[in-house]
């Protein structure tokens, strides 16, 4: 189940760097690298950061096979992605949801501390974005008008959390990833965001 | 030979990146940096995926001579660039042909899939200047009109075809070196470009 | 008094990271975003190349703390900080000398050469100030008004010359510190630079 979560995210995030490199007007290459990167970025950095490499990608050939065929299939019917925005958003939502768990995961591997684990789960579900915007020549999106990270970094914190107690490894994970997903919904359906800062920017 | 062609797409590199960081009037120090990127920045985001560290050019400082004696001449020579822009554009073709087949080799001494090791060789020749772009504040002009990729990956696909045949691996390498530099003669000389996918974007 | 150094220096650059994300206004993960890249930066850069991993800051947790730290104090008092701006400045200084000098020994510890380690010193020193302009969407300050990195260089420079005199290792370590926070106050109190190399650039 965690292996179709995975692709059903990349596919969500592959398809989401299409969309912005289009509004570029890039080329096809150009278009299959911002695809790629949005996809695998937040990992790739994970990974080069703890020193896990060859990186992820590089070591499993599907996620290339899964990207290209995302890429390529929203090119082909560029002008009707609009109607899969429902079922992007949700493969988006959970995606982002396995990715905090897998960068928490790997963090506890390499014995750091819950914080920087927790920040290398944010990074993994929100890093890709981050350098898609860099490399489109965008301030990132995320830094400005944040969509994830909090989702993020409040499935880390229950995980830590819950971990403390006698339950089952897996079932905290469930857990957490529930409350990314849960927090990110409902962020979206009322749409909360983090307090301004700038209410006094006007003086 | 395989020095002397390494020397010689290093210089190009370094030089196109001195070109770049004038047009944006950054200083000295400013210009040395982006001429050090765009002719090392390929090939050591290759060794960081793989893991291959202190990445090559920390190794063997004679690439920090060649870039630092190749960004000192451009900086005087400036205004005779021009000149000898046909020998920079055949060091260049025949640098990104060899750098392809650099990457390519030290995928497969890491045991990677051929799609992959394709890959890495596209990015030692193409990604100097791609982070060149992004520390310029530019949309990487590879993205948008693509100039280099094709070539690599038309050489990349030759090395793993003949490479089945029983053929000696440096006659594949030669080979697969040439297709780099003849396609991209060819496309350069009869302006063949990706095909554009923007053609309804008017709509 | 090493560890006092690192920490006066986080939080200067740590600080320096939030004035520049209010510019761009961003939200408040963007702006802990910016101060954590721009106080350990380069320090990562410098650990990624030469395979030391996982980063630093991942390793010690107190990096994370002190940057939050500043970077709530930087918001709350956000009125305030121009009174602080001496400080802020001489803490910078001394942050840089001290990182310039940690560069260098990673680059010794490692066995690289000399001009190796004065690029590693240089880039810790400096580098943390060039992501952050990339992510904020600038071309980076340094690379048109240098401000840093001769005196990361001229340090360099001192220590290894005075390496090969029969001085004690951590006196020269102090020394070359010292070149570098001088070198940088008389920089400033005298408005020197790097020569410009645009003069002929009307024509």
């Amino acid at each position: 189940m965690f292996y179709i979560i995975d692709i059903l995210g990349t596919i969500a995030f592959a398809i989401s760097g299409v969309l912005v490199a289009f509004n570029k007007r890039m080329d096809l290459f150009g278009i299959l690298i911002i695809a790629f990167v949005t996809a695998v970025g937040g990992g790739t950095l994970r990974d080069l950061l703890i020193g896990d490499t060859p990186v992820s990608w590089m070591r499993d050939i599907s996620y290339t096979y899964v990207i290209l065929a995302s890429a390529i299939f929203a090119i082909i019917f560029r002008s009707k992605i609009n109607y899969l925005r429902t079922s992007l958003f949700l493969f988006d939502t959970i995606g982002i949801g396995l990715y905090t768990l897998v960068g928490i995961e790997k963090g506890i591997n390499a014995d750091l501390h819950p914080i920087i684990c927790i920040a290398l789960g944010t990074m993994t579900a929100s890093f890709g974005g981050v350098i898609r915007d860099i490399l489109c020549n965008e301030i990132p999106v995320i830094f400005r008008k944040e969509i994830y990270a909090t989702a993020c970094i409040l499935g880390g914190i229950t995980y830590f959390l819950l971990i403390e107690l006698p339950l089952q490894t897996n079932f905290v994970f469930i857990i957490a990833g529930i409350v990314v997903i849960v927090s990110r919904l409902l962020a979206v359906k009322f749409k909360i965001a983090l307090p301004t800062i700038y209410k006094s920017a006007k003086d």
